[in-house]
């Protein structure tokens, strides 16, 4: 009853995933990774979750992320060591697997340091969708560094964000985030502090790398019917925003049980009231109460956006054409036979020939 | 102060282990793979240990195995799918990733299904050699299917095992290890039972497959002084030994937190008694206590073997000259500007153009 099923897993390299991104366009692939997203989370029950695991070591942390439905199975490899850019490496660097829940077969092994930037901004997008004032023009962007455009682009193409007013403590970076968005139709205002660059903004989006527990936003640089897109605090001991900017408005969450060890959160008690963004979604919990209700989205990045992310880049790469196949997997011509994997070689034209042979296959 | 800091990181594939393994010959690999298990096992303390993270499907499980020291981490992803073999797919299929725990980067990716049989057969001998009689000659195979060739040849080179008495439900299975022994040195003698093959033997191995509650080895089969090498019984709901074959006998584990769980001793309290290996290997606590006495390995697994395997391998590898680079991760001129990486060619001639043009690397 054997048939030849084989394993073969789509890899897609990071610089075959800037081209897929070229080729498809950005903003089409953050509304394509937003409409997964919230998709997906339309779909809450159906995934087995849970918070990630991280191993913590003196300059950073290692975590792995994984997620399931009755169908497919991803995990995101993740890391986060903001003193990396010291040495010319990214602070957060991350790849990840596509598998088949049936089999357990990788479907598709992806860099994810390029696409984690994506979906982080198109999730903040779908949770500003729903909990932004929706005339909102004007966002404060607090933290210019890697993710930065990233999240500029997400909010110009799907929220209509026409204005950014920037700020980071490192000059730098608003000149590299200011010549990236060159030609991209947003009005940029370079401002002095975060104080000057919140006045007056629909949104706040900080989205700052210290590991440290920082006060970017305080209490009186918030207004009435501010939505704030809180990025950048996701790790134990890394948050952002003072803890009555929280106790102001109400605060939305990805998964309750990862935000609270990992979110700004972490800094309120373990029975602080938090509503599940999908429940906004779905329509069971009511989002924005109001114009003048200040709305907090403590994000800190759960798995099932890299699982929305993986299947729109798989499907994107197959359209395309992008990404090529490689063995993961041994190919057995019996699979209950992995010690013959050893006894001949292995190459493709040789495991053809050993199917040929085998009398259990005939 | 940036230097041109790079990650690329080493891809073994299936194909290329395979060679790996058949030019360092398997005995080697095994006795390589042995001695860095015991090693790491009495660095026991110096790892930051979790029980793996597992998704339960209707037809099996996929995992993640993740551990680290001060200056490695790694994971594994394996599933197990005992209904795979069905439609021509292996069972248990894996791959894993060595990284740097200084700054996260990803240095091996590799396969895994052929490497985790290796890493079990030789987590097996080190059990052995430290909880078995040392004049053991006889070894009952029970259950003879993909993992089984790993086992019988990581007895014969690291314990001294000179026969094996084998049984398979399935007749085939044992037809096939024959085979696949043959010109090994063993004497193989085939068996129409558990019982008959276990009667006499000094070290009982049991590997079977499939999901179930299982009583493969019943009290009346053990022998005074036996040594039970239990591989099988490795995941909630899927045990080999009846419970009285483990109180009759010293039963060590891997981990205790994951072996409650996972190992034949789910079937027990709690607070049944258990000794980590670790503490044999390191004189803290004694093996066997006599030449009548009967102990029991309850093996299921653990994500320090993968580690001491992925750097088995990574050596090998690099002494062989084989694997390939891949671009898992993005190269960038400026870490912090990842966005750059749409806005030109990502090849590695442009990336280097890049490095040149960036005025911060000047």
């Amino acid at each position: 009853m054997q048939s030849n099923a084989t394993v073969s897993t789509l890899f897609l390299s990071a610089p075959e995933m800037a081209e897929l991104v070229r080729r498809k366009g950005l903003p089409n692939c953050l509304a394509g990774i937003a409409d997964n997203i919230h998709h997906d989370f339309l779909r809450w029950q159906a995934f087995d979750k849970s918070a990630r695991v991280a191993n913590h070591s003196q300059d950073g942390v290692i975590e792995l992320m994984p997620i399931s439905d009755d169908s497919h199975y991803s995990f995101k490899y993740v890391n986060g060591h903001p003193s990396n850019t010291r040495i010319g490496l990214s602070t957060v660097m991350a790849f990840g697997v596509l598998a088949d829940v049936a089999t357990g077969s990788p479907q598709l092994l992806s860099e994810l340091t390029l696409t984690t930037a994506l979906r982080t901004a198109a999730m903040s997008a779908v949770a500003a969708k729903a909990l932004a004032r929706p005339d909102s023009r004007v966002m404060a962007l607090i933290g210019n560094g890697a993710q930065s455009e990233f999240q500029a682009l997400a909010f110009q193409h799907l929220l209509g964000i026409e204005e950014l007013r920037l700020f980071d403590v490192d000059p730098a970076a608003t000149v590299k985030l200011v010549a990236n968005l060159e030609g991209s139709g947003l009005k940029l205002t370079r401002c002095a502090s975060t104080a000057e660059a919140v006045r007056g903004a629909d949104i706040v989006t900080t989205v700052t790398a210290d590991k440290t527990n920082a006060t970017i936003l305080t209490p009186e640089m918030v207004e009435p019917g501010m939505h704030v897109n809180a990025v950048g605090g996701d790790c134990p001991g890394k948050t952002e925003l003072h803890a009555e900017v929280l106790r102001a408005g109400s605060v939305f969450v990805e998964y309750t049980p990862q935000t609270r060890i990992e979110g700004d959160i972490q800094q309120l008690p373990a029975d602080f009231e938090v509503t599940e963004l999908w429940e906004v979604l779905a329509g069971r919990k009511p989002g924005r109460a109001g114009r003048e209700q200040v709305t907090v989205f403590d994000s800190v990045g759960f798995a099932l956006e890299d699982f929305s992310a993986l299947r729109f880049v798989r499907d994107a790469a197959a359209e395309l054409g992008v990404g090529e196949r490689i063995a993961l997997i041994p190919q057995l011509a019996d699979p209950k036979n992995l010690f013959g994997l050893l006894r001949r070689p292995a190459s493709p034209r040789d495991a053809a020939r050993l199917l040929e042979a085998s009398p259990s296959l005939a």
